[in-house]
C-alpha cells in the first residue's frame, strides 16, 4: 500500500517536471528542483530520457544540493550527465561537498577528467581527495566522512556546548569524539549525555573510554557487519597511531548493505556484479553475462561428449534419453538450494569456520531424504509410462535421480566452502562451478548405473 | 582482514566460556556474561551445544541485558532456551524491556505459553503488548519503539533540556518530537538544534514542521526503503489522527534490510524463506525445499513425456540426445540471469511500472546476441565432433540453442513482471516457474527444429 503511495509521489513529480519541460518554464523548473529532496530527484531521474536529464541538469545550481543529488544518483547516470560538462562547472558543484562525496563523484569520471577537475579545487580539498582516493576499493576509507567534530578531553561540558554552537558544518552529530594532546581518540560522549550533565564537569570524567573503532583499510562488508551487530549510528576510523581520520555513519552502511546484497544476487546468478546493469546497454549487459554462460557451455559440451561415449546404450534403450533433463534439472536445483543457503549463511555470519563437516553431513542427509522421495516418484512414473522399455528402467531412473540429488546437495555445499578456504568470493564462483559440475556428474552417474543394471 | 579479527574475538569468547564451563566456575561465568555485549553473546551462542546453551542461560540474570540478548539471538535458539523455562522467569526477564522487544520474544513462544507469560506482567505492559501484537506481520507497528520522548510545542528550548535531563529511559534520542494539545505530531527538532538555540526560544519557532511519517500498517520493506532513501535515523509512526504511536529506528531498519535480502535469496533458489534454515534439522530443511523441487519434477516429467513423443526421431539420430543437457542448461542459466536482474531490480526500486516493454525488448536483444554467439559455438562443436550424424546436425543444434536462449531470456524477464502485476511476490514464484517452463519449451523447440530440418 505504502509502496504504491511512494511510487505515486514519484510519478506526480515526474509528470510535473514533464509539464514544465514542455512549457519550457525555466524559472519554475529551477524552483521545483530546489524544493525537491536530492534523493527523490535521483529516483525521478531514472524515468527521464537523456535529453530531459540534460536539460534539467543544465538548470541546476552549483551548490551542495546538486552535489548531494549526484551522490544519490546511479553512477551510470552521473557519468552521462557529466560527460559533456565543463571542468569548471563540475568543480563548482562539488567544491562545498564533503570529501567522501567529492571523491565518490570524481571516481565516476575517467581519470584525466577527474584530475582536471581536482586541479580547479583549492589545495586543502585536493589533499583530502588524494588521501581518500588512496584507500583500497570498498574500504572504510572511501566511505568515511572526514569532517568530524572533535573536542579536547580537558574541556568542560559547558565549553563543549558552546563550541558546538559555533560549529556550522558537522551536520550529522550524534556522538562527540574526544581527543588528547596528540589528536588520538580517547573517548566518546553522546550528545544527550553532554546536554544532561552539569556544565562544569570535565569531558574526561563523563566520556566512554572503550570505543569500538575500525581502520581505513577495513572492508565495507565488515564495517556493515559491525554497525549492524552493535546497532551503532557511527563508527570512528583510526590510523595505526589511534588518530581519528573520520567516521562511517549508519546511512552509508545502509547503502552498503543493499548494494552488497544486490551484487551477491547478480553474482550468484552469473550476471556480473554491476548493480546498475539495468541502466546499461544490451551489449554491455550481454558482455557481463557471457563468461558464466561460457562455463556452463563447457559443462554442456563435456556432457554431450560423455553421452556420445554411451551412444550404444542409448541405441538399445532410447527411453533413457527421455530422463536426462529431469535428472540434471533436479540435481541442478537441489545444488542451487544448498549453495545458496551456504553462501548466504557466510554473508550473514551463520556459517562459521570449524563447523564445516557437520554442515556437509546435514546437507547429505537432506539430499538422501529428498533423493529417495523423488527417486521413488520418478521410478514409478518411468515404470508405468515407458512400458515398452526394460522392466527395471524405473529402478535405474529412480536410483539415478536419487544418486544425482545426493551428489548435487553435497557438491553444492562443498564448493562454496572450498572457495572460501581458497579466499575466492563464494558468491562469484559458486554459480558456474556448481551447475557445470552437476551436469557432468549427473550424466556420468546416470549412464554408469544404467550400464550396470540394464545389462546392455 | 577485519573479518578474521572479528571471528577471532568470537572464538576467544567461545573458548573462555568452554573453559569456565568445564571448571564449573559459576561466579566467573556470571561475571563474563555480564561483561559481554548482548550482540556478541548472541553470536557466540551459535557455537555452543544445547547443554552448554542451557547451562549458560540458567545462570543469566533476569534483567534488560538478558532480554537484549534474547532479542539479538536467532528465533530458533530463543525457542530452544525458553521451551522448558518457567513463565515466571520469562516474565521477569522481559518485564523491563521495551514493548517491541517484549512482543518480539513472546512471538517466538507458542500462543498458550506467551499468554501465560503476558498474564504475569503488569496491566500497562499487557496493553502495550496487545496493541503491538495486533499489527500485521512485517509491519512498522511491530518494529516501532513505543517509548518515544515527546515535548509540547509551547515550551522553550531551556525547559526542553531540563525535561530531557530528567528522562532516564529514552536511550536512543536523536530527534525530539513535538506535539500539540491533542497529542498530534506537529514537528521535530534535532538534539543539536536544541542545544545550540538560545534557551528562551519557543520550540514552535525552531521545529521543522514537515515531518516524513509512516503508518503502523506500513510494510517493513517500505519502511526500509524510506529510511534508506532519505538517510533517516528514525521515522515516526502516526495513526490516522496524526497521533504519535512510536518511532522506527535505523538500527532496526538495518536488520530488516539484511533479513529481507536473505529471504529473497532463499526464495529465488526455492529453499523456502526461513532465514534460520541452517539452525533447523535436516528434516525441516528438506521439507522447506521439497515444494520447489516438486515443481521442477513436474517440469522434468513433462519434458520426459515430450521426448517420448519424439522417440522415433531419436531412434534415427541418437546424437540428438547428446545435446539435450546443453540446450536446457544454457536456457535455464540465461533465464535465471534475466529473472534475477528483474527481481532484484524490483526490490531496489529500479524496475518501475510503465517501463516493462522497453525492459523486455532489451532482454530479448541480449538473448539474441548471446544466442547467436553460443549457437555458432555449439553448432561448430556438433558438426566436427559428431561426424557420423547428418551434415546439418550442427545447424540444427546451433539454431536450437539460439532459439532456446532467446525464449529463455524473454520468459525469464516476463514471468516476474507478470507475477508482480498479479500481486504475487516475484521472489517466491520466479524460481519454479522459470526453470520449469524453460525445460519444457527447450525440449519442444529442439525437436520441432530437428524434425523440420533433419527430414526424418
Amino acid at each position: 500500500m505504502r509502496k504504491e503511495m511512494f511510487n505515486h509521489e514519484i510519478n506526480i513529480l515526474r509528470d510535473t517536471y514533464r509539464r514544465l519541460l514542455r512549457r519550457n518554464a525555466k524559472t519554475n523548473l529551477i524552483k521545483l528542483t530546489g524544493k525537491t529532496h536530492p534523493a527523490d530527484l535521483a529516483v525521478v531521474f531514472r524515468h527521464f530520457s537523456e535529453e530531459e536529464q540534460n536539460e534539467i541538469f543544465s538548470l541546476m545550481k552549483e551548490n551542495v544540493h546538486t552535489s548531494e543529488f549526484l551522490t544519490e544518483l546511479d553512477d551510470a547516470l552521473v557519468n552521462d550527465l557529466l560527460e559533456d560538462e565543463s571542468f569548471e562547472r563540475i568543480a563548482s558543484i562539488i567544491e562545498k561537498a564533503p570529501t567522501n562525496d567529492q571523491s565518490g563523484i570524481l571516481n565516476v569520471l575517467d581519470d584525466d577528467k577527474a584530475q582536471s577537475v581536482i586541479e580547479l579545487l583549492n589545495v586543502e580539498e585536493q589533499e583530502g581527495i588524494a588521501e581518500i582516493m588512496g584507500y583500497p576499493d570498498d574500504s572504510a576509507g572511501l566511505l568515511m566522512n572526514t569532517e568530524v567534530f572533535t573536542l579536547h578531553e580537558s574541556i568542560t561540558a559547558g565549553e563543549a556546548i558552546k563550541t558546538l554552537q559555533d560549529q556550522e558544518n558537522a551536520e550529522m552529530v550524534f556522538y562527540l569524539y574526544i581527543t588528547d594532546n596528540d589528536d588520538r581518540l580517547v573517548g566518546v560522549i553522546s550528545l544527550r549525555a553532554l546536554t544532561t550533565t552539569p556544565s562544569s564537569t570535565n569531558l574526561k570524567d563523563i566520556m566512554i573510554k572503550k570505543v569500538h573503532s575500525i581502520r581505513p583499510e577495513t572492508d565495507q562488508e565488515d564495517v556493515a557487519r559491525i554497525v549492524a551487530q552493535y546497532n551503532f549510528l557511527a563508527v570512528p576510523v583510526l590510523d595505526s597511531d589511534s588518530k581519528l581520520l573520520g567516521i562511517v555513519t549508519v546511512d552509508d552502511v545502509v547503502d552498503v548493505i543493499r548494494e552488497e546484497a544486490t551484487e551477491d544476487f547478480l553474482q550468484m546468478a552469473g550476471a556480473g556484479k554491476d548493480r546498475e546493469i539495468l541502466l546499461k546497454s544490451s551489449w554491455e549487459n550481454a558482455k557481463a553475462r557471457l563468461p558464466w554462460l561460457f562455463a556452463s557451455w563447457v559443462g554442456g559440451v563435456i556432457a554431450a561428449s560423455l553421452i556420445g561415449v554411451f551412444e550404444n546404450m542409448l541405441e538399445n534403450i532410447i527411453a533413457l534419453a527421455a530422463f536426462i533433463p529431469v535428472i540434471l534439472g533436479m540435481g541442478g536445483n537441489i545444488a542451487t538450494q544448498s549453495s545458496t543457503i551456504i553462501v548466504r549463511g557466510m554473508a550473514t555470519g551463520r556459517v562459521n569456520e570449524g563447523g564445516e563437516i557437520k554442515l556437509i553431513l546435514k546437507e547429505v542427509q537432506v539430499g538422501i531424504m529428498l533423493g529417495i522421495l523423488y527417486g521413488i516418484l520418478l521410478g514409478v512414473f518411468a515404470r508405468f509410462t515407458f512400458s515398452e522399455a526394460p522392466d527395471n528402467l524405473g529402478f535405474v531412473v529412480g536410483l539415478s535421480i536419487c544418486v544425482s540429488m545426493i551428489v548435487a546437495a553435497t557438491v553444492g555445499t562443498i564448493i562454496p566452502l572450498i572457495l572460501r578456504k581458497l579466499d575466492i568470493d563464494p558468491a562469484i564462483a559458486t554459480g558456474p562451478f556448481v551447475t557445470t559440475s552437476i551436469d557432468i556428474l549427473g550424466v556420468l552417474f546416470y549412464f554408469i548405473i544404467a550400464g550396470y543394471f540394464l545389462s546392455i
